[in-house]
């Protein structure tokens, strides 16, 4: 287990979590958080026993939002406004990079950047304990962590506009009817879960494929004609097609057995990844 | 009270109730009544005491749809074509620019315009005794109010389409389910839950963060890239953070207390915003 | 009855049925199924005796996906990289031009390109029996057909990120859960719930009406203001109000009759329809 300050990860079965671990503090998200955190995600991206990463919360919470130890002073930066930049958008855009797939298990409330962080990981569970609320409204604040880009995305602009204004708190069955997690689980079988989800891609996909395939996801679908996406798809099904991973693909399905991959994300990609410029 | 020949408004507790008042014509919307809301709207946006909308109809309906008494001429316009524009597409396109939010009780039958209308809306909810129909198809002429922008978004492209091309009139479970109403109210009940979902908003919210947020959803979501959302969510969150509401926002819930907000958005708003071009 | 080698086609009551006629092969998709399945779009899209088009499968299957008779190398293509075409992605790009409204009517598993040639059809409905998966990171290809386009706009990105990176075979109730298909219907009932919603559009609604709506509404929810979608629906509402289906729409619905609606697709289209360029 490595530990850094505000986070623990364990890496299993190819599988690393990622802990939120300031318990003391309802796992609040900091600064110190937001560098330790993109640092394991780039090591995550770089390391090919990673295959998919679980992020959770220690103790009650998932994460209690912002720290707010500087109490009413806490969003008065005294930075050059044209030089700021939203912490959790940091966090959050480095995630919408991701090569490898990211699924929450939100353990306990999930306020304010505690919630917006997780929207752009690619699965979102919750323990029927959780509860979430977008409440940047009621501190006087406006939606970060390119909420407002995601948010719509993911339980259509009317949902969002509901909770965003009233930033009201609202339980995890709420969340799962709109679509903001995919499902509820019991508390204490949260991250077996999150596990068997995280396992059924690890055992059963290739990675390359998973990579492209959540990338292609993304951006393909912010284009405003399918074009863009089809001749994209073409590219991408003739360079994957042509490879050791179809060929075993097909061929293990067809001989009705479990499939044996071997690309790897570190070395194995088409060189015209990433497709496009990075932020 | 104020009445106008197609309206009534009330002011109360922060709340600007707009009813539709032509209940002999179940509220079938002309250019009468296109001019008022349009006014009434414009009051609202720039008197601070007017905290949030609400618009609902007189009487049985909340808007039959366009006013049909020109019989088979109705959609028969004598303008220039080229200047023409479609009524029910000023409206929308008002409530789109809206920084008050509205929400829309939709009492009765809600056809055509009638239910077109509400889309830019931030909230709706209905009485059970609603119905609702996208009924062009039938009349022999196409989605307008810019609807056919606004609906795929609240319902995703499928419904959307499944209701456009039948032209049938469904029930109000079957847009709650939908996501096109967030939820259903016993008739005599609906209004009471109008105001209980507003004044959430009016007692527990800072003016300027709602009007920021919702122009924040509906614009950036409409992006290519997370990076335009990340950098004008920066800008707002260091803007808004420096000042009185995320102050007392903060400092009131590490009180426990309920937070009074007094900066105004008729005079407190950022010299930026709006930070789009009007149409 | 029309019989090509793959496929099957009846006309009756303006409906044109497609069957997928390779039941020894599960329907499974390849370059003969695409070239004569866009012949037979084509011919659909210029008969006025055609007014819904739907499609299902012979036999068990909806479509088991692509044809793998080629083993391992089943998605190696000798081709130029540069000059590859995915075939699900002609096919898809061709019912995104339909005039006519397409109605899915799963009625077994629709796995790969047997449920992604899907998405661009209006409507699907399925057999409680059915099955879909898009099992792309299973083979170690991507997810093709523009289905990256197609299915975040169908059921949000995140269900769509579930769904692809996991690679899962999944039941018809989770399809229509998330908005996949609209409705599940008993096997035996399918293809006449399917002619139901079929026959509901052919005598209800203008066909003018209904191809300019089903386009209006794929390509103005793409773009990022409503104003674009105002200037063309007033643009289509002046052109559609002056003519003879608006007049008979208007006058049969308060004659409380059905419509009897004349123009055709075939000649009495606005000069300016397309209002895109084809890719």
């Amino acid at each position: 287990m490595f530990k850094v300050k505000t986070l623990k990860t364990t890496l299993q079965n190819g599988i690393l979590t990622i802990t939120l671990a300031r318990p003391q503090q309802l796992n609040a998200f900091n600064g110190e958080m937001l560098s330790e955190f993109i640092e394991v995600l780039d090591n995550a991206d770089t390391d090919d026993a990673v295959k998919v990463v679980v992020v959770t919360g220690e103790g009650k919470a998932f994460c209690a939002g912002a720290d707010l130890e500087k109490g009413g002073a806490t969003f008065n930066y005294d930075e050059n406004p044209e030089e700021f930049r939203d912490e959790g958008g940091l966090l959050t855009l480095r995630l919408y990079e991701m090569k490898k797939p990211v699924i929450a298990a939100i353990n306990g409330p999930a306020v304010g950047v505690g919630i917006t962080m997780t929207l752009p990981m690619d699965i979102r569970i919750a323990s029927s304990r959780a509860k979430m609320g977008f409440v940047f409204t009621r501190r006087g604040i406006v939606p970060e962590s390119c909420s407002s880009w995601f948010l719509p995305k993911i339980v259509g602009i009317s949902k969002a506009s509901y909770w965003v204004l009233t930033g009201n708190i609202f339980k995890a069955e709420e969340a799962v009817e709109a679509g903001l997690v995919s499902e509820l689980v019991p508390p204490e079988q949260l991250l077996d879960r999150a596990y068997e989800i995280a396992s059924e891609i690890v055992e059963n996909t290739s990675a390359i494929s998973v990579t492209l395939s959540k990338q292609l996801l993304w951006r393909m679908s912010q284009t405003e004609h399918p074009i863009d996406a089809h001749l994209l798809e073409s590219k991408l099904i003739q360079w994957t097609g042509s490879r050791a991973d179809a060929k075993e693909g097909v061929t293990s399905f067809l001989e009705k057995r479990k499939a044996k991959f071997t690309m790897k994300v570190s070395k194995d990609m088409p060189d015209f990844y990433p497709w496009w410029e990075k932020s």
